[in-house]
């Protein structure tokens, strides 16, 4: 269902958050030529003086002058505002994104999980929100600096709603920037599909004890374990219209076994102390194969331990 | 079904093993007046010098001149022998036990959990076969030195029979000995009724972190799947005709919340890296539940959960 809305050929661009997602895709939209604005909260002195610099395996990319803002007012209306905040920080949407938006925003949330363009929609209203799904691999080492080991590929879904003339319109920015990116017709079954790979191996390297995801594959029980977990959340997109095939579990395990000792995001970010997507990964597939009847014993489980080691490690900061 | 050949009156006890268990019913035992002969692999020469000393809430007993041994051939035929190691050293028993037993001989087991029996009976035949269930709280904190905080209660009862003539000869030499004990008609029933609460609580002990049982009853999440698990547990057992009301699961919650801070005994092994009964407690209850066509989805992952994180603790020993 196309919006009537032209996106405008040079858009007025909002990117919410300047971690590794942020910076990133940022820093690869400003360098095409677009108009972008960073809002960062924290490091913005930093990048300030010394601007963004991004490592990828075959590129270094610096952005010099980088627009960089302490608060959302300070940049005003844009026709396309990126959501790079973590999950966790999306109880300051309402006091974020306000600012930002003109009567034909498209406001593109670019976090992990499911529910994340929900706490948009509330703030924006659900007609001109969408998600990305980011398969990449990068981390900020210090404010402005990201090291990306895999630039990956972006897909683009409108919220709700099958891709639309202005979804399109936003993928072609990210193509023209260098990103490879693809417009879908169906954010909601892309984002069951990555929680078919995130929920067991971010989970499992989580509650298993903090294990890379070659550990996972070469623990008889955990790899039946991640099997499992990848079962339970195909049956409970398959309740929900989203197809998943067999096949798409096998391939989920020859892409990890090629992966080596990988980190998943979620360990380096409870490694780290960080928030990590515990509702968007775990709690809400629960809550929404519970809903429709599926039930989903090992996936419930892995969110409960979960939120435990997230609850004793702040018990354990609060003790420091 | 009772055996016919009478239980001397006078009997011929060893003891297999001096750990807590092992010290405190075999002290118990002699102090009452019993023929106890200890078969220590480690300690011994402590043994033999200071004697075997427990400590309960109520009393102090000392054995100063212990029949101890270092080999079941010194100590030869005896009317019972009670195994009082670690299930994980059970592939011991196929030397230990043969020069202990004569045609009459009872072999008593004290371990934890399910398929206990089972390996006794290989090595002596499952028509002498008996096994208790210890509902007690205690350490062996040296060589010889018992304390005992729980002195609790012992079940005994015949394997796959119901309690004959000489089981509750047994029983009644414990009871002498000072020893609160019950003759039970089902002994797989009582080890699954202890499951109910072992597997649970012993096994997310471990596996949420190493947490004590109130830790589990705060966590809204955890307390929750220590039900499921009780329920996983509680109809297993059905399917082998153990009818355990549902009422005995609300029984354990109410009695674990009066323990307190309280660490199962699971988690002291597994954080003084000593061996834990993970077959025992949750690998058997798992195959025996599947043969059976009961799904145990969250036992099964505690176990996985459980068996990774021993596999870790060998990788790190190794390390050092």
């Amino acid at each position: 269902m196309p919006v009537s809305t032209p996106f405008p050929a040079k858009p007025r661009i909002a990117i919410l958050g300047a971690g590794a997602l942020g910076c990133y895709y940022g820093v690869r939209l400003a360098k095409s030529g677009e108009n972008v604005h960073f809002l960062a909260r924290s490091g913005r002195a930093a990048i300030m003086a010394r601007g963004i610099r991004v490592k990828t395996p075959t590129e270094r990319i610096s952005l010099r002058k980088v627009q960089v803002y302490g608060s959302s007012a300070e940049i005003g209306p844009c026709d396309l505002v990126i959501v790079a905040l973590k999950a966790t920080a999306n109880d300051q949407l309402a006091k974020l994104l306000p600012p930002l938006l003109h009567e034909n925003t498209v406001v593109l949330t670019l976090q992990n999980g499911l529910g994340v363009e929900e706490p948009v929609a509330e703030v924006a209203g659900p007609e001109r929100v969408a998600g990305a799904i980011c398969f990449i691999g990068c981390t900020r080492t210090a404010p402005g600096v990201v090291e990306c080991v895999f630039p990956g590929l972006v897909m683009i879904g409108k919220f709700g709603k099958s891709a639309g003339e202005r979804t399109h319109a936003i993928a072609a920015l990210f193509s023209k920037a260098g990103v490879k990116c693809q417009a879908h017709d169906n954010l909601e079954e892309m984002r069951w599909k990555k929680l078919v790979w995130n929920a067991p191996f971010n989970g499992l390297a989580i509650a298993a004890g903090c294990i890379t995801t070659d550990v996972i594959l070469a623990d008889e029980g955990l790899k039946i374990l991640a099997r499992r977990l990848m079962e339970e959340v195909v049956e409970a997109a398959g309740k929900f219209g989203h197809v998943i095939p067999r096949s798409f579990i096998d391939l989920q395990f020859e892409r990890t076994a090629k992966m080596g000792a990988y980190r998943p995001s979620s360990l380096e970010d409870f490694e780290e102390g960080r928030g990590i997507e515990l509702e968007e990964i775990w709690g809400e597939p629960v809550r929404r194969a519970k809903s429709v009847g599926v039930p989903v014993p090992r996936l419930e489980m892995l969110y409960w331990l979960i939120k435990r080691k997230l609850a004793a490690r702040k018990t354990v900061k609060k003790r420091h």
